[in-house]
């Protein structure tokens, strides 16, 4: 309890760590990065009550919208730790804006919160430099978002970064559909651990092994564990779209918390199972460097990483080698590395 | 940095404190809650990549998606330091359905994001009963939700609750519209601080003040200081959509961060000022008591807190008798509060 004279001294926002004129200082320089993002259906401008966005109607006959939420978990306090905040943003929109695009809907617009121990100007500007980012990469507008100061109850570096997506789909295209034996499963490369096990991930290398963020990121590597950490998550979503519009996809699945075959298994209709194959992908070295370091299990590894493999597509058995091309043309590296049998619905790796 | 043996110790998710059977059994208790506030727009059940919506395209002409995203701020302590979790998913709620309302949208859907230092399934189930129940009373459906775990950053009984809504409204109907001089501004009652000014509040009453939360909220009275500042926020959505249907409201403003004239100055047109009468209304003790226990400044009050006016409703003169009628028949308490004159724009209280 602080012993004031409260006659002498008027207790302020400020005082008790709330700083509005950094508040209003920041909302000046994300304007620019916000509007960089905005589609012909942005209504007004930053700053009212909520973002508005004129729904295309024309384009749908039945249309579905589709919304997800998800947070950077503890990737922020990796960011925090290296003073890195330009791309934390990236990895945001792709956790929100790849669930939406896992039903098989076009992100349309895009909400950011960011929670802070204290308001800084310059930092919520790199944060939000990189929601914009993630924005464009997806095609959506950032149409709305929050600043929140929780002085005394987070630390004053320590943040929070949660996205909210939203996307629409002709009900008839929704996904999962038709998911069916003798489908394969084509798995989309991620370079990283996208936004998954940094917990576990982080006390590995960082508490367990003592690793240092601004070291290599491991024996002879050019780069430093802070980059290899932060390494943006990739944006699959127009990818996504892309693909459906050269081959008969059946479903998409998001790998996030609960590994390959745990997201795998959501998608599958109950009379069937899905195997994906241990090698038949390239798995990058950073998820090694944590199984070694923390001697994690391999049980404990396919359930909370994506191992590279951070979306699978299920599509037709003929269409493997297609689905293989259109989404190596869009610039990802892609392997078939699965496939649906009949089953009851439980998803393996094998 | 923790010394271990990784041959004789292999770190789990659990031990670096992500605990995924926990969120397991927390999902399952949630269940029952999301499903009572589906509408039947809602497509499918808990458990998707995304929550799926059916949009109600034949009700619009020319649709207009309105979100909006907010926190509780740190009224979040309040609940942990009482350790009662029941209501502040109300609070969440409001925040974002009260902003899409102002925009005159009929909120559609909502979607909670809770982090927490452990999760417990039970707190878990305390707060999503909670957020169903703000659903429930703005009539949207809880489409989705995350629940991170953030052991190691944030305290065991820590956590930050943060809300999405999305609406829609025909865009002939978008608010704010033809606010003009003559005007009447129409405020309706908030019993208490809403999820504004916590960290002013709790510095003034606990830290500067000593007073305990589960003492009186003040001298005789017989709620504590806990029952007051856990005071749920009202939901005013419905309302807003009813009062539409008997008067033409120019203009709702949703009274945040900011304060009355702060947020009234956001639906002003340039050639327009407002003015609202301090001592049109009731204000509630608490806010009295929070001024004497800080001193605080009369100007900071009135730039932090609702004072006891939640939202704002700018109608033509003529009709602010029957939008008072209309307000109170939806059951708050309402005052004519000020007017609006021609002007630049400003807002102020007089």
């Amino acid at each position: 309890m602080t012993r004031r004279d409260p006659k002498r001294d008027p207790l302020t926002y400020t005082d008790a760590g709330v700083d509005t004129a950094a508040g209003e200082k920041a909302v000046e320089l994300i304007k620019e990065h916000v509007r960089s993002t905005f589609r012909p259906e942005v209504i007004g401008d930053v700053g009212g009550f909520g973002g508005l966005f004129a729904f295309p109607g024309d384009r749908f006959g039945d249309p579905v919208l589709v919304a997800s939420t998800d947070g950077v978990g503890t990737k922020a306090v990796v960011a925090q730790l290296a003073g890195r905040y330009g791309t934390i943003g990236i990895d945001c929109v792709a956790m929100s804006v790849d669930d939406v695009a896992a039903n098989g809907a076009e992100p349309l617009f895009f909400l950011d919160y960011i929670s802070v121990g204290k308001l800084v100007p310059e930092t919520i500007d790199e944060i939000v430099g990189g929601v914009a980012d993630g924005c464009r990469r997806a095609g959506c507008a950032l149409l709305g978002g929050e600043m929140s100061e929780h002085g005394g109850v987070m630390e004053p570096g320590e943040f929070d970064l949660v996205g909210f997506a939203v996307g629409a789909v002709e009900r008839s295209r929704a996904l999962p559909a038709d998911v069916q034996p003798g489908d394969a499963i084509v798995g989309l490369a991620s370079g990283g651990l996208r936004c998954n096990g940094y917990s576990l991930a982080r006390r590995a290398l960082l508490d367990v092994d003592g690793r240092d963020l601004d070291g290599p990121a491991w024996a002879g590597a050019r780069h430093s564990l802070a980059d290899e950490l932060l390494r943006p998550s990739v944006v699959y979503a127009p990818s996504m779209l892309e693909l459906r519009r050269h081959v008969d996809v059946h479903a998409y699945a998001h790998v996030t918390g609960g590994g390959i075959a745990g997201n795998l298994a959501r998608v599958l209709p109950d009379h069937c199972d899905a195997v994906v194959r241990r090698n038949a992908w390239e798995r990058p070295r950073i998820f090694a460097e944590v199984q070694a370091a923390g001697a994690v299990t391999d049980t404990e590894m396919e359930e909370v990483f994506n191992l590279g493999l951070g979306m699978l597509a299920v599509v037709p058995g003929d269409a493997a080698n297609p689905a293989l091309e259109a989404v190596r043309s869009a610039g990802h590296e892609a392997w078939v590395v699965g496939e649906i049998t009949a089953g009851r619905g439980h998803a393996q790796m094998g």
